[in-house]
């Protein structure tokens, strides 16, 4: 922690980058377009993982896990899909290395040729409906409601730690129910379940919306999103859900025998969230000084340093601070004491300013004598002295104050930041500039893709909240139902 | 649940793929020696994965996430790791497929070659020494102490459910220290974790040693080991931690700077548990009639099985149950009320017999006149009717004695099933009959790979915990230190 971040105003994305390396979150990997999640980064992971698997427990789902190769056979089952993914996928084609008999080192053995290709899974759509054939006969076997937690790969050629990288990790659930109405409910339901976790535990406020028909999942009827907008006026989708209708059921002949002693098939959803919320979360909130951490995530949220200069002064602040730690700590909060004596208090300081711990307790023989501890924010980066006096309930209120001002502060952004326009010229200018802009658009996907070819904005959705009010489309001056969110993207 | 299951008796293979798949735990999926691992089961790993993680944590160790893609110079680096793994390598090879011009489907785009072939990682030592490159070069530094939960592959070719498939879950600890003890203290404290979990959470005890050079992990110096009891006899290696020396931290060129100002190299360990742990937990408890689950690790501890005819009975019972519920589950206990009137109550006896719940209640209006309750142990089949006050104490004691029960049960046979064997004829039939068989041997791997050739009997370890007391090899005659453990096994 010696050099000084790059500044965001200057370049964003070399500050992105700093920040996710220098706080420990994640490198890159030698591996073509794979990162390593790091110890830290991997913290924070474990916390939205948790938190989003209470949730999918609570409305009533169970994890399980599916193979990691998806045959090729089974990937042209469901047309769209099979074209949505063929170009991004890592092809397993030999089961066995041997020595080279040229040389050292090892050749693939020609001879270990596997009959048919494996795909490694860029989704499991296709490996999950495979089972389900097995396990959905009757409307007693429904609904099945199922999540996996697993890596994946798409084969991507221009990767971003976090936001895009060939192989990532994510949670995709996938289900199937007797009826379109039930898994329509269930689309949404999981879709208001990823909004609940970003806002209140990620602290990034969300728009809930719909994809035009060119940005659905591919063998998807509906993709439900959620999307953010990150500190450079991009916008970032945080999570998809999709309704599937009968399409996987048709393609894998899945086919049950209803309340009604009919054989039909059953309709699906499929949804998930990745390690490129990590990315939004940095994106979101941290500053020039590094990462801003929303405490619900904070591997810790709070962090002692004691500042003396003899053995016997740090005896004595320990004494003094132990009590407040195990107070905090039964009070379910996160707290490292360090005092490692390799670093000096300031360098202490930066690091954790880079690494986003939220509260930062200060404390020295001064103030020892005076019964106080400073207390830093991380988010606004403001210190006061308190009395030591009862410190721990001012710091679980903290803790929730900041969560709410983190999240307070993105929302301010987001509305500084979201534009309605009502001409091209307009458009264009304020995509340029970044934003949320929200304009009429007829429907059409040549429109939308004149659009994003003219200025690389894309239909980020189409709101789910909002009024209809009819207008003309910013572009082709045709009719328009309602406004829609265009935006560039990452 | 119509059938019985195959007797061990009889069939003991038969008897374990079937407990494994209808008690919801696993089935074989069309992707050739891959497992879809089932709610149930998943349930069941969940509760492994989460104990062994916080005993992981209170070592001081944090999680980690490296790629799944080990290019094939990687492994090519450490010659004797290669050599171990390159038989059964699943290799990726493109990148992309592609419409087939010649017919429908897709095809490997044959321009989408890789340059170089990627290995899906069958463990990653490789992978993550790689990183340690940059992560290591000051004794401030280190110890390194990470773990990784993730998928491993192995090409097998001939798998079994949990014991061995292509591929499989697994953690992967690996550590690097400034020095050779410190090393070795680390790969000793792992299997006592091990040890700890095996016998204390899934209630099988196990015999801590050391591999035989032969059955070392390949690039190990050094492979510790706990080696269990299955009920037919047959030996289970439930989890192995490696003491690897300075090998991987030469093929790949980490150094430090340590305490005395010299470039050396760190030393290393690597430790890991897999899925097969789902196996042995089967093999050693379950019984004719299904699973034996130990209460630490069954996803349902207790079930409600309410008895009655009509729909105001069972309100009636509900309104007994429902505190003794909610006070058990105040008490951390998992509680299943299972009022579906889908089914007879024989029918579901049978189903969580089938799936192992330590506990049943059965309650029906006699019971609620009398001011009683049933209570069934899964675990040696017995009933009794007692009184329903109170009973929830009475339930948290007896899961903790069925837990004990297990474990002695389990330690009982092995004992009974532990033979000292002083001449090769004795051996021979001993092996043939089953059970551990401690035995002299003389050390070299000669005599070890004609054991092995004639009985297919396989030294399990050289137990860590038991004295030096010089013999003759059971085979050669040759001088012996100390008995080694026989078995044939999984």
């Amino acid at each position: 922690m010696s050099k000084k971040l790059p500044k965001r105003s200057e370049d964003y994305s070399a500050w992105y980058n700093e920040t996710v390396k220098r706080a420990g979150l994640a490198e890159n990997s030698p591996v073509r377009g794979c990162m390593v999640i790091k110890p830290y980064g991997f913290a924070i992971w474990e916390k939205m993982q948790r938190a989003l698997d209470d949730m999918f427990k609570a409305t009533g789902h169970e994890n399980a896990y599916f193979p990691l190769f998806v045959p090729k056979s089974f990937l042209e089952k469901e047309e769209e899909h099979a074209e949505g993914f063929a170009k991004e996928c890592a092809v397993v084609t030999h089961y066995r290395l041997k020595a080279d008999p040229d040389g050292q080192g090892l050749i693939v053995d020609p001879e270990a040729k596997l009959e048919e290709e494996l795909i490694i899974r860029p989704t499991s759509e296709t490996v999950i409906w495979n089972s389900y054939k097995n396990w959905i006969q009757s409307w007693r076997d429904l609904p099945v409601l199922i999540n996996q937690w697993a890596n994946v790969v798409r084969w991507e050629m221009r990767t971003r730690l976090f936001l895009r990288t060939a192989e990532f990790l994510w949670q995709e659930g996938h289900t199937a129910h007797a009826t379109e109405q039930e898994a329509i409910e269930e689309t949404e339901q999981m879709l208001g379940v990823y909004a609940d976790f970003v806002e209140n535990w990620m602290a990034v406020p969300v728009i809930q919306g719909l994809k035009s028909p060119a940005e659905r999942f591919a063998g998807a009827v509906e993709t439900y999103c959620i999307e953010a907008l990150m500190q450079d006026g991009k916008a970032l989708q945080a999570g998809t859900s999709h309704f599937l209708g009968q399409n996987f059921a048709k393609s894998f002949d899945v086919q049950f025998v209803n309340r009604e002693n009919e054989l039909t098939y059953p309709w699906a959803t499929s949804w998930g969230v990745s390690t490129r919320m990590m990315g939004a979360l940095v994106m979101a909130h941290s500053d020039d000084s590094g990462l801003v951490l929303p405490p619900k995530l904070a591997p810790i949220q709070v962090v002692v340093v004691p500042i003396y200069r003899q053995p016997e002064d740090l005896a004595k602040i320990n004494e003094k601070v132990q009590p407040i730690v195990e107070n905090l700590r039964s009070l379910g909060v996160s707290v490292k004491i360090d005092d490692d004596d390799k670093y000096k208090p300031g360098y202490k300081f930066a690091e954790y300013e880079l690494k986003g711990v939220p509260i930062r307790l200060g404390i020295g023989m001064r103030d020892l004598e005076n019964g106080t501890i400073e207390i830093a924010r991380r988010d606004n980066l403001t210190k006061e002295t308190l009395p030591i006096e009862g410190i721990e309930d001012k710091i679980v209120k903290l803790l929730d104050e900041i969560q709410d001002a983190i999240y307070n502060k993105a929302l301010t952004f987001r509305e500084d930041n979201t534009f309605v326009v009502d001409t091209w010229d307009e458009f264009k200018d304020q995509i340029e500039k970044g934003g949320f802009v929200m304009a009429h658009w007829d429907g059409s996907a040549e429109t939308e893709d004149k659009i994003k070819k003219e200025t690389k904005a894309t239909i980020r959705c189409i709101p789910l909240n909002s009024m209809e009010m009819a207008g003309e489309c910013v572009y082709s001056g045709n009719e328009s139902a309602k406004r829609v969110v265009f935006a560039r993207a990452y």
